[in-house]
């Protein structure tokens, strides 16, 4: 069995570029990935690629074989579709393709065009992300579902607004010094309580915001790595999935993510690590409360105790493990499609020390990347380990 | 690396249905699935499942959970697009992942709802397979593309309509026997020549069907087969996958299908085998000049013998190496997310001696499934074998 390294990473600026195609999105963050990489196009022996609304955004679908040529790569490439955790799908087969000996060097990625459907219109897009008939056709979207989650927590646990909206204010610190990310400006609590209600419990800061962007990683194995004397300290060491019934509905807790904690519990035994382990972690906070549901899923936070992370401190830059030091989905933006992707190139940069939030984390050797789809009907989690 | 079983196979009628969901459809196939492997639906531990256009026939995507659901699968579902071959990529991932020990049993297919959109409608949603900025705007349809190389077939090689029309009523003739296809009826070729133009040179005849439908398979490990005694003789034993340049203009012939002769290499290698151990095939014949150029490409014919090789009774159902016992594409019906994995489960059945034309092929020990999608800008191939 192979180990599995990232060898280079590339991102796109994430925000609103309506006017650009997710090919033009994924050219440009697959060109950075090389470039850091070293490794010449001609190795890829394969493209995993994950994209989520491309047939609503562009009519626009069978964007494998599209996304090979828009890197510059001839070999055979594969569409993943699991909603937002699309790009997470993909990186898990890469990392069996490599970790089995079926490949040497592969690109992995992911795009998303968003913005061009205005607002209105994406939403009604990311609702394909739900159940058609049982939920989206009586009115659901995903303000709505995350708000019904918020809600059952906080009567389970307690809890509330003001918690949550420190979740948001640490995302956004997060982001100040991330050129990538779509805001970098810091907000207080008050303007996040202050902010409009977007489905209460939930208000505008308590939402990721909608995004066009794109990710890309060049993954080889440690032996591809070695032979050619590649920087590429940071190994992908665990990968997990998870998935749930799909419809809220059809749950047995609204606040609770089994799928993350299964995903999370295969990963963490996939690299012989446990929670404890982790020094840093980008989660899936597409909502702030999802923030919240990922680090007790992951056992990072206990079960009822995810909600004052973020409040005393424990989930900040310089708390005991922090939290979407990128920014998370909240400020650094969430091109769907792309999110998954952007997840491992961040964990890799932290742990590599090369981003510009390493000084919070410079001991750092073991991080994690969940990533999820809908309200986390599906769910995969890798674990990254500095190798040298 | 373990031996890969084909438990149990399930197929829903092909046609129209335009009234049934896609979860409907494959909660059919699945039940099919099970019944015929033995398997417990406990015992499944991921489900790979393709799907096409569930974005724009059903306002549905992140379709993974919503099929496990539908099978009664509690398990980690991940959805694979790759145009119409898409259940052929997710059976690739499928059989690596048991080969390489990661699963034991595992549930694959797709489906695919088509019909409620109407033939407008349906074309123009099949058409997000193809390049929608410099092929579909330009008013390019799949017909059209296909009329395109079957025009650059005829300039470079001769042939002409009447030796595609002998494709079109050998796959007719082959589907007189299948219960489950769309079109049980046979055709002369004076009727193929008298039907209706579709793009010139192509007419009705050469054309599938649109189609709503479904596909299941249970695929097992050869030691898991073993310890439950399952009666399951076949083995898929060889998988590739392609790619090529995703529109017409950017490719060197039109009468070629490089991703697919790369994708039989592939797969002949793995298994070990090579185009003349071939007993039988299941191409991807969406037209009928798609038929001709798969055999050729998989090395079934000489290039540019293809075209005669239906009309000299090479590929009919007791010729040389019958090609699309099932009926094909053209007349089995082709709901595009399901067609990969009927053709797995044809030719398993094929292999084992209980398909209605297995008569033709009693001696057969080695069969081929090939799945294309748009205009072969992605192939899968896989190398099924008798064990028993």
């Amino acid at each position: 069995m192979s180990g599995v390294r990232v060898a280079g990473t590339g991102l796109t600026p994430f925000g609103n570029a309506p006017e650009r195609t997710s090919r033009d999105l994924f050219a440009e963050a697959t060109q950075t990935a090389f470039e850091e990489s070293g490794v010449p196009r001609a190795d890829v022996e394969a493209v995993f690629y994950g994209n989520f609304m491309g047939e609503l955004a562009e009519h626009q679908g069978h964007q494998g074989p599209l996304m090979a040529e828009a890197a510059g790569v001839q070999a055979p490439a594969t569409r993943y579709e699991s909603a937002c955790a699309s790009s997470g799908m993909a990186i898990r087969d890469a990392v069996m393709r490599v970790r089995n000996g079926e490949h040497d060097v592969v690109l992995v990625g992911g795009a998303e065009r968003m913005t061009n459907l205005g607002t209105a219109g994406a939403t009604e897009a990311l609702a394909i992300a739900a159940d058609d008939l049982w939920e989206v056709r009586a009115g659901m979207t995903f303000p709505g579902a995350y708000a019904l989650m918020a809600q059952a927590y906080f009567d389970e646990f307690g809890g509330g607004r003001e918690d949550l909206a420190n979740v948001a204010v640490k995302n956004h610190d997060n982001a100040l010094t991330n050129e990538k990310a779509q805001y970098q400006t810091a907000i207080s609590v008050e303007e996040a309580l202050d902010a409009p209600t977007v489905s209460s419990p939930l208000g505008l800061y308590d939402s990721c915001p909608l995004s066009d962007g794109a990710a890309a990683l060049v993954i080889t194995s440690e032996e591809y790595a070695d032979e050619h004397d590649l920087d590429a300290p940071v190994a992908i060491t665990g990968t997990g999935q998870g998935g749930d019934r799909m419809a809220l509905h059809d749950r047995n807790h609204l606040a609770r993510s089994p799928a993350a904690r299964d995903a999370g519990a295969e990963a963490y035994a996939d690299a012989g690590v446990d929670a404890s382990d982790v020094d840093l972690a980008e989660v899936h906070d597409c909502f702030t409360i999802a923030e919240v549901l990922a680090i007790e899923a992951l056992d990072l936070a206990q079960i009822g105790e995810g909600i004052s992370a973020a409040r005393d401190g424990r989930t900040t830059a310089d708390g005991d493990v922090p939290i979407n030091l990128s920014g998370g989905l909240k400020a650094k933006g969430h091109p769907v499609g792309a999110t998954g992707a952007s997840q491992i190139a961040e964990v890799t940069k932290l742990l590599a020390g090369t981003h510009p939030n390493s000084e919070h984390v410079a001991d750092a050797t073991t991080g994690l990347a969940h990533n999820a789809g809908g309200t986390v009907a599906s769910a995969t989690v890798h674990v990254l380990e500095v190798m040298e």
